[in-house]
């Protein structure tokens, strides 16, 4: 494609996303595309000669809009709120127009030093203190696991350098709750452990892990002649937004010396409102933590932010330095390489950079207000309507919430409950997530799609009503 | 920013995109920028208020522009091509615009299944058996770890539902030679496996793994009561394009059975064209194999696929499956979450389906033909031309050349290679990359960025010829 051809299919597409955005609503959230059905729409072998530009778009019109759940739409209340801004969409698309690639700061200068600028504007956002340092992950399950393994080679004395985990005597165990988003068992279990070495902390009545529980596994360990390795603690958990208490759980991470990690990906970005902050007490004593400004603050998928204390102690154990990737400018930089996993990346910090210069911290706040407010007028109207009930207590936007009909209860209430969420997703009308608590089924409310007004959630409220 | 806004500026972004690769020539390969410079440019603090976007347009071209290496100049000839085919912008332009996320099949039912048939395509233009199944990873750093750990589990029986890598008996040993990428033995020792565990295999005359030596090794291992576990073979290696021969390792890792991951992820590329696939013969023996579209074929980075025989095995290791991504289409669909690390995901493969449609399978095909005939020209002058030498015979489109005058050996011969090599890219006329080959600097020529025509290469040779 040369370049004036660009300039051509460029405008139709950005006209494309404009329209998809400002048309949005026309849209039912969920699809109805049955399994295999746009598998089967596609040709099985590739072309063997180049097709023109229209028919691949004709596809993306009959073939990929009707294809998709709707994730921007002001209804999607599902999962959680994936924003993607359109400042943030233009910053993204840059990175791919130019199409430079990091490996080490001198392979693009601009690359590494704009996430340098980015990832420590955020962390002032945040109120972090200014000894935390941040690089952009793909998603939150890597950062995780870059933690996991960290947590790791500090507990081992960097046994990866000679035995790795083979050998490597009393066992290294690992400390999170069973509220812990799934990717932290997969981190785990990817990087060694072993399922047997990972202990489940008994959680109290809001969801958030016991310290008491906590710090009496650490002792059974230590009597076993385990060596207890790291927290993962949540700040906003998956499925009912439980908040453990880092302060507690701080306390005995650094009596016993264990590394503190806290998954904050989803609710982190309510840190930036100073009113919030008081959730996260204690964060000054983790190690690590991961925050995704791909969820809810509206960059752009992929845009997780892993912040650590001690980036010489990351550096240590993921760095490489083949000849072909040395320069001049070594020692004076960062080379983000080896703070990651992979070795390339794109220019990812140009999607957060565009975004929050566009909106300003203060637009971004107030969004998030907004959203705050749309989620307590719904538990308010939830609490007060007979048969009703919102089965954990609120900390941000996302609402656990059960239509509770005399007389049903156990299987029959699960069948009601996953019934009427099938029903509502299916109607198109919005999206919610089902999901387990305490073993029964209730259904997630995530509110903070970047359209969702507080029209949008009042009329989820009726539907909710004729529904049941 | 509004809809209307975004087309606004959204056109202007279009521009400066095609603008840029129009006039890319006119820059100099390497920019001039010293360490820290952007960073000091910029305000330490985030805006409070919003900026209007053409402040942050303005920053683009005085800070972001210049501080780049021009991966996309007909006259970068340094690490690998990182080709992003204007169409595959577009594709990617529209994942961001849409801002799905794949969780699950239902998350996004197009995200999933154009996926499925873009790696299908792939697989049959690359000559593959339908037994292979494909998934976009973000980077062959993670394809090759995702293959360890896949590898790891094989052996340890699914040691990661238990003890993990922790108190497991004999250690499992990885197989490699010491000019597999750096990411090989960064995987390794990420996964677990410990350096000591993991044996470099001596390299023949081409710089290829020996299979002698390999039988040799793991023959040494077996006698010492060690479970040889996983072999990495490379199609392609960084700095010499070297190729391990695959069928005769094949036969071992078959025999003993070992796990063999191919590195193929620059080369693997080349396996478009027919002529070339004999440079892979034994490649059905494989269990995974990983190949970046993103390098020299012509996709946006990221998109690393990932190839594997036993998708029920990688499954297995890598499945989460908590009632908040549960669905009723599982167990008839793919969830690619169960095929990586990372859960969600963004719409990689429309960058894939696009670039291979806009182009059609011999538009790829001619271009990679246009490459490998400008390298051979390259060779033939370097063959031909006193004091020049190939330090490697050129297996594709990389070559390892050095300025061998009269009297200079050794450290002194180091000291010119790098001298000739710094001032080229210092002039911004081209970019190369240096490297070690048996101990000694040598230079790499990596032909094949999409604007490089015969007339670039004839250039950089006469001003190779100036330069020393
Ligand atoms: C608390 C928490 N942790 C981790 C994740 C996983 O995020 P990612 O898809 O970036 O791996 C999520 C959301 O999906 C989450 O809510
Ligand atoms: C042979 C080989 N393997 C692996 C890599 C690493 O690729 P990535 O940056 O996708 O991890 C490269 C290139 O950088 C390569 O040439």
């Amino acid at each position: 494609m040369t370049p004036e051809e660009f300039r051509q299919h460029g405008y139709a597409m950005i006209d494309l996303i404009a329209d998809y955005r400002q048309n949005i609503e026309q849209r039912g959230v969920q699809p109805t595309t049955q399994p295999g059905e746009i598998k089967a729409a596609l040709p099985a072998s590739p072309p063997d000669t180049a097709e023109p530009f229209e028919q691949i778009m004709g596809d993306v019109e009959k073939l990929i809009m009707p294809g998709l759940l709707h994730w921007q739409h002001p209804s999607f209340f599902g999962f959680f709120p994936s924003n993607v801004e359109l400042s943030s969409v233009l910053g993204d698309c840059l990175s791919t127009g130019l199409g430079v690639i990091g490996l080490s700061w001198q392979s693009s200068p601009a690359l590494t030093e704009i996430e340098e600028v980015t990832t420590d504007w955020l962390r002032d956002m945040l109120g972090l203190g200014s000894s935390w340092s941040g690089v952009i992950q793909d998603s939150a399950s890597t950062s995780t696991l870059v933690a996991l393994i960290s947590a790791r080679e500090r507990s081992s004395d960097y046994a990866l350098m000679h035995n790795g985990l083979q050998n490597s005597g009393a066992p290294l165990i690992v400390y999170t709750s069973a509220h812990a988003h799934s990717s932290v068992n997969k981190a785990a279990i990817l990087a060694g452990f072993g399922q047997n070495h990972i202990r489940t902390i008994a959680t109290d009545a809001h969801n958030a892990m016991s310290p008491q529980a906590l710090a009496q596994a650490i002792e059974q360990d230590l009597a076993a002649g385990n060596t207890p390795c790291v927290v993962i603690a949540t700040t906003g958990t998956t499925a009912a937004m439980a908040i453990d208490p880092l302060d507690a759980i701080g306390d005995l991470t650094q009596r016993h010396g264990l590394w503190l990690h806290v998954d904050s990906a989803m609710a982190g970005a309510a840190m930036i409102l100073p009113e919030c902050r008081a959730l996260w007490d204690g964060i000054e004593k983790a190690d690590s933590l991961v925050l995704n400004p791909h969820k809810w603050l509206g960059a752009a998928f992929d845009c997780s932010v892993y912040f650590v204390r001690d980036p010489e102690h990351l550096i240590r154990i993921m760095t490489t330095n083949p000849s072909y990737l040395q320069s001049s400018a070594d020692g004076q930089v960062r080379n983000y390489r080896d703070w990651r996993i992979s070795l390339g990346s794109r220019f990812r910090a140009l999607k957060l950079w565009f975004l929050i210069r566009e909106q300003g911290v203060s637009g971004l706040q107030a969004r998030l207000r907004r959203d705050l407010a749309n989620a307590r007028w719904l538990a308010e109207q939830i609490e007060a309507t007979e048969h009703w009930t919102l089965v954990a207590t609120p900390a941000l936007q996302t609402l656990c919430i059960r239509h509770e009909p005399p007389g049903l209860a156990g299987q029959a209430l699960d069948t009601h409950t996953r019934a009427w969420a099938e029903k509502l997703n299916q109607s198109g009308d919005a999206y919610v997530t089902p999901a387990l608590l305490d073993e029964r089924w209730m259904v997630r409310v995530s509110i903070g799609a970047l359209g969702t007004e507080r029209q949008h959630v009042q009329r989820l409220w009726a539907r909710l009503q004729t529904l049941v």
